[in-house]
């Protein structure tokens, strides 16, 4: 796969991709990440990218012409160019599975304000949100996807890395877990972890996860419930 | 607004937060952003900062004593602890604003496969996930969560830079926005927005944004309509 990020801050990555599990799939080639700079694609020498709105308003949007000539000094046939935006889709591990499919992504992220809407009608496949709230730029939202992507890539987590992974896919919460020692300033690793009944273990991870995502996310447990009750 | 982010990847920081809209408010002194590095609070020379999990299963999780101790080594009284893990609330605006109001957060950017439940019983205030999907790290949302939140701090965002928020808590997606030249590749600018009239305009982003709200989000399109019926 590769993945290039349109951005007016280009030193930001490699960044956060270029270290822990994502930047060992860049080591091995499964990834390539590139920064490529806006606003080396704008029409003056002050490196103009933004004008104010049309119909007024606060803030500066992103001109038409400069990001769409970004985005098409990048785009090859059956590249999925994705604009992170609030009004987007919401970003979700499904939506990462999908994506990781793809040979090559482009990331537009976002400007302040926003961008015109005619290079999201000429340009964009699919516009993203992180979720519902706020940031400065698009470019932390950019970093997210590229790496909840990439470590789907085939054979970028080990077998002993995967277990988060299950525990979602299953549309549950993660249960708690423990590590040594044993006993930390009073409190006690349950018993049942201690013993070596693997059918026990799996039932308090099993009760546990259910009983943490019934209390934190009655959306996820309604969905889970109906799922369970399709498998019988 | 004082900052720590405990993580095992201190160099990722400042990152994108050193830039733009947040970049300025570290400089002004708005916030102070700080990573303290959680492995040079491990115990033994090799920086040994995680284990196996009690009960088997996949992964590595981080021990309780050395994050505990280095969440301690920050916490005053009235910080706010908040742990990163797809088990925790969902972060949104209504969120970020409740954080903004805090003197003093501690982000705890987690583990691959998670942190020891003692820690969490122990030292964390919160638990907050950025969405349901999974990256390799917390570091991504820390730096998200940080960035919303700093963005929301006073005299941060000038009267020029508010437009997403204003238009976010109103409940609804953004309206389309233009900028010039008025006709772009055969792309026209809607008429309304070239003329002066500013109520019409105000009337064509309020249909724009229920429209696209209504298509793209269902859910807040049922919260705004609640919302509207509430305030008639």
């Amino acid at each position: 796969m590769r993945i290039d990020v349109l951005t007016l801050f280009p030193e930001l990555f490699p960044g956060p991709l270029g270290g822990s599990i994502v930047g060992r799939a860049v080591k091995q080639n499964r990834v390539e990440v590139n920064a490529v700079d806006i606003r080396s694609f704008a029409k003056d020498a002050r490196g103009t990218v933004d004008e104010k709105p049309y119909g007024g308003g606060p803030g500066m949007l992103m001109v038409p012409d400069v990001l769409t000539e970004a985005i098409e000094s990048v785009r090859k046939p059956g590249t999925v160019v994705i604009l992170t935006s609030p009004r987007g889709e919401v970003f979700n591990q499904k939506l990462a599975a999908e994506l990781a499919q793809a040979e090559h992504l482009v990331l537009v992220a976002g400007h302040y304000e926003g961008v015109d809407q005619r290079v999201i009608d000429l340009a964009i496949d699919r516009e993203i949100s992180l979720g519902d709230f706020v940031m400065s730029s698009g470019n932390i939202a950019a970093m997210a996807i590229a790496d909840a992507v990439i470590r789907l890539l085939p054979g970028v987590l080990g077998d002993d890395e995967s277990a988060v992974e299950e525990s979602h896919s299953m549309g549950l919460l993660e249960y708690p877990q423990y590590t040594r020692p044993a006993e930390y300033r009073g409190c006690k690793v349950p018993e049942v972890l201690l013993g070596g009944d693997h059918g026990k273990i799996a039932e308090f991870r099993r009760r546990e996860a259910e009983k943490v995502t019934r209390e934190r996310r009655p959306d996820l447990w309604e969905k889970y419930l109906q799922t369970e009750m399709k498998e019988r």
